[in-house]
């Protein structure tokens, strides 16, 4: 074992040499035809993954609410994480039939349930409208009347776009800030129905403990069917719908990989910021991400405390926690990233350099010289308005009854508006959606922690030196200099409000400000009274991006000048193709990570509690060692989880992963704790993100579900 | 990097077959010349690891505490570790001068401190003297008289060898139950100085987060030197005492080690339990075990509490916690382990071997037919007995207040004695040592812990089954079936006790049985009334424990004639040496730990905090590569830690790690998680212990430290 170390080192030699390294890059349709894909380790050619009018991977690949999923067979059967199918698992269960707790199967069509909530968006087509949108510019105007004008110009082009295609959606994404803007055409289809889900143990096996950790052992999938009227358009839910017939499905390799194979991702990557300044990302290390991670780490402490008392409080905290775990943990993972790399520096230097460059050429000074000061004096002003910012904007988001109260004001204003003109939350397209949610969290509400939230959040404002305190929230609380708020005042509000009833919201939701009011609410007069504030940091910001959307379209021209070639654009929710290689790492001093892990690790780990609570039937197949076709012949067991040194955001999760000739081989579901930095900056040595392996998924449905039709759906 | 579990495989082949796998075994002395040591690795004779008359090996190797320390030059300089000169190293302290955060540097020999408390033990001499010890031993006998006969005969041979021997002192050690016992002459060196001390954030770097685990960080070692009189023999610390010169001192070779090389351990560890039953090993793992972890988390989770409220509290509590926290990880770490190897199953099936093995030999048959039977017959008793006896000790042991009052009424009682017929605690050489412990605690005390405690165990008492009550509480508490105690009634009696009182305590100790009797205090009664319920457990284990070192003498003879050879016997806190090799390990799926961290790993964990406060000089001379000749040429850092698959428990903390050539190059420090399971079992896959490398130790002394004089004075 002497050797490892030794083989580690040359083999990131050799790698080096013959071009076996990974790289970064999420790249977008656009850029796929400029790339060789050979010689990256494709056996494809790009019209293999998009070409439009003729039928492409892509076709396979769709967006399922906030993650990607893809179709596995012609009937329509569609491959995504168990976490992506976990609320329209939730909505489909009741007490008698458990279905998260004890999975899903459909013998057949007639029991597949309904999968509440969930669409289906299938690519059509693309269109550079950079022009048009950039056309609502004039030179007059301050940023924020452009940053309004290029939102009115893209709800026009989409509202045109939808009515010339009927049935379809269209949107509007930004390549590059102020730069670049694509048209995306795109089918939905609205019924879909679950098929198969693993039980929760399996499917969240190592839950909030293993999130964000390797080595993993989660069965982290489901399968769903797209379904669509008898005619073929999309359709709402209906009985007579027919199975969804793909342009194209993925081959399913039931052979699976091995280490150091070639594989790529198909996907809807969320957000990255890569091509944003050091000045920007000394903001997010050393200000916002450690203010936020604190406060998380008090709002999970007090739902943990108020959890202990009571089983029903535990419930209605429950996902609150989940989700804030894993923001904090996500950011936890960043700082420690940001530090390792030490990007902020490493960016800064690249800045200088770049600077001069700059400096070395008077018609280059004369256009870019100030681009680089612009920017970070307006991260400068974020930076001091950060906390009054992030304080007003935890008290509707962190307090319940007062984030009702801001919905119910601001449905009573945008709804006197014309429909275009309103925000998108409360367009007619989306304001059912938004009602819906606004009751879901009334039903969460839990009266003692929304008043320690609020007494925490006034103190935090309290604390603030006397000429930048928070002047509505002192009317409002009567603060004198560092006195906290009077409880008979706050107790009084909370018991006075109507807003914890939820018919009284329901109603609400649909009258005129006049009315709202007359109700009197004390917790929406509260919000009435913020109002301004909220308002006041609106325009700023809308000043602020508008004038950060110029400068950073000027400082990648620039740049790009600089560097001699195009790159990549940040993610934005697009469809993207990234590639690597099945891969290990060292996550630590004296550690290293091996790329796959198996069923040995699931049982090791098993502990009989949640998150660790194996079915008995899972431990039995291990013990009998009863793995079929699926066991790889190098581990002699089911792998389980895959490692890859791919380049993956959030909004990957559920992507297909495919090997060089396309077949799909696992599913994509998380990063690794140091690839949360991945947001930032791509790193050969700690970004790695992680899979289910196809195998472990198949055995799953073959042996534990005993669901053989799924498997002979899928040809294997 | 695909070949990495593959090099995994085919080490463990090769090395399977040429012999370079490590083996079970924590050698004596006696046993070292029936070793063909050559073979093993070593490139010594058995006479240079110890030999009777001759200067050798051994002659370096000391007890200090409970810990282990080597001689490593000519003045008497001892290397052991950091927290085994904790105590010393605080009690030298003091807020002027405060050694434990800071460290500690004698420039001379004027400026070395005395390391208070501290004795340095070093054998001269050890015989056979079963024969005497085992005369005491009549037919007619209870199994407890058996018991009392030999510990008397022990304390007989003691004696008269101290007096035939002035200045040595003289001890008996069990080495196999009912049936080996040795005789130990050791000098013992009184005056022991502090010499070198690194920071606490050195010494105990990663402190009881890192506590069980690899990969680790630590520099935890100190310096010491041990001091005789003018004339040599050892004497009290004293102005004109002079260094020791030992017969023998160990030779640094600043080198190291690498992977795979053999090394091996000289040291004293304390105890083992390999050649138990399965019974037993059923009874920890699932009953005593469990018990007391789940008591020690209630105890930590009290004392945190506490803790949070007042830095008082805390600093009262944290060493307790500390301990509990310490024992709770191990027992933890054990239970893991022995679910993984699946022990008790095993010894179970080793056991039915062993039967059929007695049962296929008439003459066998009568002479051991029953002895396992009758084993398992006890340790089925211990069991029934456990919660009862446990809850009954905890009361002495957790609440601060009623092991004073044991110690006060016990020392009343046994004062009356002649020396020799005392516990050894109330024995003339211990007995201010003893007075002074209870003192210590009672300066820990904090009421509502122990009240709360005791409220806790008395709940736990009154849950047993109505016929399982302990009598005694019953009648103190004046419980009902299933009642709490009256509050008012706990409430009177701490506030009536004068125990919290050092004074009192103090007189309390030389006082007459009458005059306990006569103080009336609430507490003090308390206990006497419990008293008759210890005393009535105490004859029980006795009787226990008489008949289990009968059977296990009997079993132990059978088990060598079924495995038709001797083998080792379980670790008592005498002389030993174990050998193996520096290797990494998988401690679970899909991970690889190297064996030899580095100072990167120091900087990585390092985040300011305590206990990954790592000095600022250390991180600067890290980050200038300021590595001097120290620097591993392989690993282009310092080595920090060494990883190997000796077979070690604890007592050997300290014990120095030797090369092939009996150089030394490492200090062991503790074990992996996994390995904590030693005690009961070596396992090749888990079973790991730690070590700081020798060049670390000599980079911090040299470029931290500037201590370039013991660098001189260890010849390097």
């Amino acid at each position: 074992m002497k050797w490892i170390r030794f083989i580690l080192i040359a083999l990131v030699f050799i790698s080096g040499r013959t071009g076996l390294l990974a790289e970064e890059g999420m790249y977008p349709l656009t850029e796929l035809d400029k790339l060789d894909l050979r010689k990256m380790g494709f056996e494809l050619e790009a019209a293999d993954i998009f070409s439009e009018g003729q039928t492409s991977l892509s076709d396979a690949v769709v967006k399922l609410g906030g993650c990607t999923g893809a179709f596995i067979s012609a009937e329509g059967l569609i491959l995504t994480n168990h976490h992506c199918s976990y609320g329209a698992v939730q909505k489909a269960s009741n007490e008698e039939n458990d279905y998260l707790k004890n999975g899903f199967i459909a013998q057949s069509a007639e029991e597949e349930v309904e999968a509440k909530g969930f669409t289906v968006r299938i690519v059509d087509s693309y269109k550079d409208v950079s022009q048009e949108v950039l056309s609502a510019l004039h030179d007059t105007m301050s940023f924020q009347q452009k940053k309004q004008a290029i939102q009115k110009k893209e709800k026009e082009i989409i509202k045109r776009t939808e009515e010339e295609n009927p049935g379809k959606r269209a949107e509007v994404s930004e390549m590059f800030r102020g730069e670049k803007y694509m048209l995306f055409i795109y089918t939905y289809i609205k019924d879909v129905r679950l098929v198969y889900v693993p039980p929760v143990a399996l499917g969240e096996f190592g839950g909030d403990v293993d999130n964000w950790e390797w080595p993993r052992h989660t069965a982290d999938f489901s399968l769903l069917r797209a379904y669509v009227a008898p005619d073929g358009s999309p359709a709402d839910y209906a009985q007579d719908n027919v199975p969804f017939t793909p342009k194209k499905f993925l081959k399913v390799n039931p052979d699976g990989v091995e280490e150091e194979d070639f594989v790529f991702i198909l996907g809807y990557p969320g957000r990255t910021y890569r091509h944003y300044t050091a000045s920007y990302l000394d903001y997010e290390q050393n200000y916002r991400m450690p203010f936020i991670v604190d406060w998380d780490q008090k709002q999970i402490s007090v739902m943990q405390e108020m959890s202990q008392m009571n089983r029903d409080v535990a419930l209605k905290h429950s996902a609150r926690i989940k989700g804030l775990a894993n923001t904090e943990k996500n950011y936890r993972g960043k700082l420690t990233g940001l530090h390792r790399l030490n990007l902020v520096e490493k960016k800064r230097a690249q800045e200088k350099e770049i600077g001069k460059f700059i400096d070395n050429d008077d018609q280059l000074q004369k256009q870019y010289g100030q681009v680089l000061d612009d920017i970070n004096k307006i991260y400068n002003e974020i930076k001091c308005a950060m906390e009054q910012e992030l304080i007003l904007s935890y008290l509707t988001r962190n307090i319940v009854l007062l984030n009702v109260a801001k919905s119910v004001v601001t449905s009573a204003e945008e709804r006197q508006k014309e429909d275009l003109e309103r925000q998108s939350a409360y367009m007619d397209r989306n304001f059912e959606q938004t009602k819906k949610s606004a009751l879901r969290s009334v039903g969460d509400y839990y009266e003692p922690t929304d008043k320690i939230l609020l007494k925490e959040l006034i103190s935090k404002a309290n604390q603030r030196p006397a000429d930048l305190k928070i002047e509505a929230l002192d009317k409002i609380f009567r603060l004198k200099t560092n006195e906290s708020p009077s409880e008979k005042y706050i107790d009084e509000a909370f018991s006075g409000t109507q807003l914890a009833d939820k018919d009284f919201v329901e109603k609400a939701f649909n009258i005129t400000p006049e009315e709202i009011a007359e109700l009197n609410d004390p917790l929406i007069n509260w919000y009435i009274k913020l109002k301004p504030e909220y308002e006041k940091i609106k325009k700023i910001n809308e000043e602020r991006n508008g004038a950060l959307d110029a400068l950073y379209a000027k400082w990648n021209e620039v740049k790009k000048l600089y560097l001699k070639k195009d790159f990549i654009p940040d993610a934005n929710g697009t469809f993207r193709m990234t590639y690597g290689h099945i891969r290990g790492y060292s996550p630590r001093d004296a550690v290293y990570c091996l790329p796959i892990t198996t069923l040995q690790g699931v049982v090791e780990k098993t502990t009989g509690q949640e998150p660790f609570n194996t079915p008995q039937n899972v431990i039995d197949l291990f013990y009998k060692k009863d793995f079929g076709r699926f066991k790889s012949a190098n581990l002699d067991c089911i792998p389980v989880c895959l490692l890859y040194d791919m380049d993956t955001t959030g909004g990957n999760s559920g992507s297909p992963v495919l090997n060089a000739r396309g077949e799909l081989i696992g599913l994509n579901f998380d990063r690794t704790f140091e690839a949360t930095i991945n947001d930032y900056a791509w790193s050969e040595t700690y970004s790695r993100s992680i899979g289910v392996d196809i195998r472990y998924i198949l055995w799953i449905i073959e042996k534990v579900g005993g669901a053989d039709h799924l498997i002979k759906e899928m040809e294997i």
